[in-house]
């Protein structure tokens, strides 16, 4: 038998499954849209209807991908999968939501995407009002839902905490983090430390001044489409807070906010979602509406926006090219020299808004979230816990307390979403994204010269062979290791915080 | 036995129905959601996923809808309904659309989904370009599935294009719209050949100049607001063409377009649309997501439109509380009088555009249309034919010309979305709008010393009770009938089109 006539099989094997799966990845996508229409463009009053048809649109899915049909489709799709296949990764991808689903009941999913649609509305009015109470009573069901899903997909050595991350980061694990998170702050807590005690300050007044709303939008648009942002198959709206969904590579939403006395919490977050939207705008056509036609995990994801965030936008390449236009856009800011606002750009400097955070602290934003999600599923804190425990943390990690709830426990809004487990994917994101840019650098060469001359399609190009075109192929860890020849390792993102902390600050640790 | 325990029994009877067809009703939102994506948000690219992704809605809201469960549901609940009660409504309305669903096969039902969703793309592409071949292929095809669909669903004395009607329109047929329009058309053609003849025309200059759109939009929101519609739950959009979807009675979403020389299209569109939207947000909240908790018809969708767009918001008694408003929001147009506006309210004049016609030709609009569907489902006219059999027909009724197909066949999106038999529920609104107007008038006394004091709650106040929290408990004959206390007749509509012919040009017939 001839490797043809067996791939040929293979896909007669696997047309069941796909068949059925197309189904399920539609009533997904069904959900993503009218959540992001709940971000953007719901009424106020509209969240009670939209929690019971997402409830609805849930159980269906759920009914859809447990059902007895798919299972029987699946098992005949594993008897033909021949390994290292895309036809293996498909039924890999499969069998790993099949399983997760099996063990979940669908009253209870339906349940969660009901909670999910109103504790987020419930989030946002406690937001604006900087009161917790507003949000508790629902926050506190979302955690019990979140615990009894846990529950039924904890097993052997995998704890309840285990399961959450799994959904977003396959096959990471509290045992895995624990170790990294210590190797993180061991590193960056001198270099934080160093900073404060090298009595050097940043100046930075050329990031500030008065900065419209119409003229942030025109520019952070432009860059976004300068680095290869495809807005005939994607927009950019003005949100709470900062998001990219992806629908399918022809439909890709941006969202933005922005500080009208400093430019760059748009600007980069515009960037930031961009390097998202890319990765989504990247993904195999062939295989949409397949096991493997979506982005790999989040931590891949998150690479993605950090690599054009803060690897391509903050260097001094970039600004090269970017800093007339950036005069063009901002006449009122035409003196600001490159010199003086590349420092602006790297400041190390503990903060209280994670999303908003330096490269220096951001990890250890992210290590408090991890510590009170590990607690919270450990049974060890509750959702009338919280405000403390996180100033508290706040206050050790960072040596920062957040003057109102709204800029401290409820300035995420991952918990009101039942997002419990995917803080830590940004982390890897920082590690993937240093690693994946230092093989760029091998193949490519001069990556600098590029950007100056504002050419960023040959990074585009890199990252959309060996990241964006595999879609889930490969797992995470495949893939980086194909794409960097070696394991992922912390080593490149920390060697590039410790020489932004030489050079910006004068601080060798 | 007495009436509670009944009721208590019924609704028993009634629970594993309601319980089946709230997700069913929830996947036809979830499509409503999505279209109005499509249409005010989704980048131009999304199509083609967007059609997939509406397919696969359409046909698990058909599987559901026609499952066995839900025919076993139906027939328990059947022998328990008491005739007169909601319940009964409920029962009867499940049916109906259980009935006409089990004739069409899930495969057709995904086609057609898909089906709206390209032919909309491509007939907004041929819009822009005024090219009807960009259209023409979907067209032809759309048209072959609406003919497999409704040679489906005619029996008896019900004919293909009944069918079509009756989606809209329950209950409405060929035979009770042909005497109808030829009545219309006896009396109106007369009076709009009067017109001509009469040598008047009427200044238009008040109505035209300088209005920014931000203006526009102000006013036009504002307007809204006064006569009742709700921003909490509702929200209004610049589009293409204007609509309005409700997806519950706390999320309505209305659209608006307008001309910057002439501010009658937005704010007329927009009064129109906000009766359509607070038809919508008065819905009965108690039956939402059952058989009965919608608009009962779209005859009596457009009557609210139609009622708050033309006799309340063009009346003389209306602009002695707006006109002040007008002259704040457009300081451009102060010196436009109350007596040099209102004729220009009023015209009756042959023109190209069905959304801005008055309304002394509207309805010849419709009779156009209506005649070329009938045409269509008779197998007498193809796609290819439609631009030739527009202009012939314009020039029959109308005595116009479109100067390009932008403005002649390519008008109306309804057809590239399937909605064959829609346009003559227009026609209908008009009638009921003005039968049902008499009936507010006669019940509340002075209407015109309210709306002159900026007094709309009233007349909302008896809509609300007479019309919308009925939702479709009774059909849209009996909800007439017993709102007004007489069978619908053209009789009052025709009436005030005469009366305005003799006021504005002193035409008599």
């Amino acid at each position: 038998m001839n490797d043809t006539s067996r791939t040929g099989e293979a896909n007669q094997a696997l047309a069941p499954l796909l068949r059925l799966w197309a189904e399920v990845d539609d009533l997904g996508k069904a959900s993503s849209i009218l959540a992001w229409d709940q971000e953007t463009q719901m009424p106020s009053k509209g969240g009670a209807a939209r929690g019971k048809l997402q409830a609805t649109l849930a159980g269906l899915r759920h009914e859809k991908l447990v059902s007895s049909e798919m299972e029987d489709a699946l098992r005949a799709a594993e008897e033909g999968a021949v390994d290292g296949t895309p036809e293996h990764a498909q039924v890999r991808e499969a069998r790993r939501a099949f399983d997760r689903a099996a063990r979940i009941p669908g009253e209870l999913a339906r349940a969660l995407a009901e909670a999910a649609t109103l504790s987020h509305e419930s989030w946002v009015a406690a937001r604006k009002a900087a009161d917790f109470s507003l949000f508790e009573r629902d926050l506190a069901h979302m955690i019990g839902l979140k615990r009894e899903e846990a529950g039924l997909l904890a097993r052997g050595d995998i704890t309840p905490y285990d399961a959450l991350l799994d959904q977003w980061e396959p096959g990471m694990t509290e045992a895995k983090l624990v170790p990294l998170f210590a190797e993180l702050r061991d590193v960056l807590a001198p270099i934080v430390h160093g900073v404060r005690e090298c009595g050097r300050t940043i100046d930075e007044s050329p990031a500030r001044g008065d900065f419209p709303a119409a003229a942030q939008y025109a520019f952070g648009r432009s860059m976004a489409e300068a680095i290869g942002f495809d807005f005939d198959a994607g927009r950019l709206d003005l949100a709470p807070h900062p998001f990219c969904s992806g629908f399918a590579p022809s439909d890709v939403r941006l969202t933005w906010r922005f500080d009208a006395g400093d430019f760059r919490p748009a600007l980069f977050g515009i960037l930031h979602e961009a390097g998202h939207g890319l990765y989504e705008q990247g993904l195999p056509g062939a295989w949409q509406r397949t096991p493997i036609g979506g982005a790999v995990s989040l931590g891949v994801h998150e690479s993605q926006s950090r690599l054009w965030e803060n690897l391509v936008g903050r260097s001094r390449a970039f600004w090269e090219w970017a800093l007339p236009r950036f005069h063009a856009h901002f006449p009122g800011a035409s003196g600001v020299t490159l010199d003086a606002l590349l420092p602006a750009l790297h400041t190390i400097q503990p903060s209280l808004i994670r999303v908003e955070a330096d490269q220096g602290t951001y990890d250890l934003h992210i290590a408090i979230r991890f510590e009170l999600e590990r607690a919270i599923f450990a049974g060890e804190l509750e959702a009338r816990d919280l405000p403390d425990a996180w100033d508290a943390r706040y206050g050790a990690f960072l040596g920062v307390r957040a003057p109102s709830v709204a800029d401290g426990v409820l300035q995420d809004i991952h918990w009101s979403m039942g997002g419990f487990g995917y803080f830590p994917t940004y982390t890897l994101g920082n590690l993937i994204n240093a690693q994946l840019f230092t093989a760029a650098r091998a193949a490519l060469g001069d990556l600098d010269a590029m950007f100056a001359r504002g050419e960023f399609a040959p990074l585009l190009g890199w990252l959309r062979e060996n990241v964006h075109a595999h879609g889930a192929r490969y797992t995470a860890t495949e893939l980086v290791e194909r794409a960097t020849g070696r394991p992922l390792s912390a080593a490149d993102f920390l060697a590039d915080r410790a020489a932004t902390a030489a050079s910006v600050y004068g601080v060798t640790t």
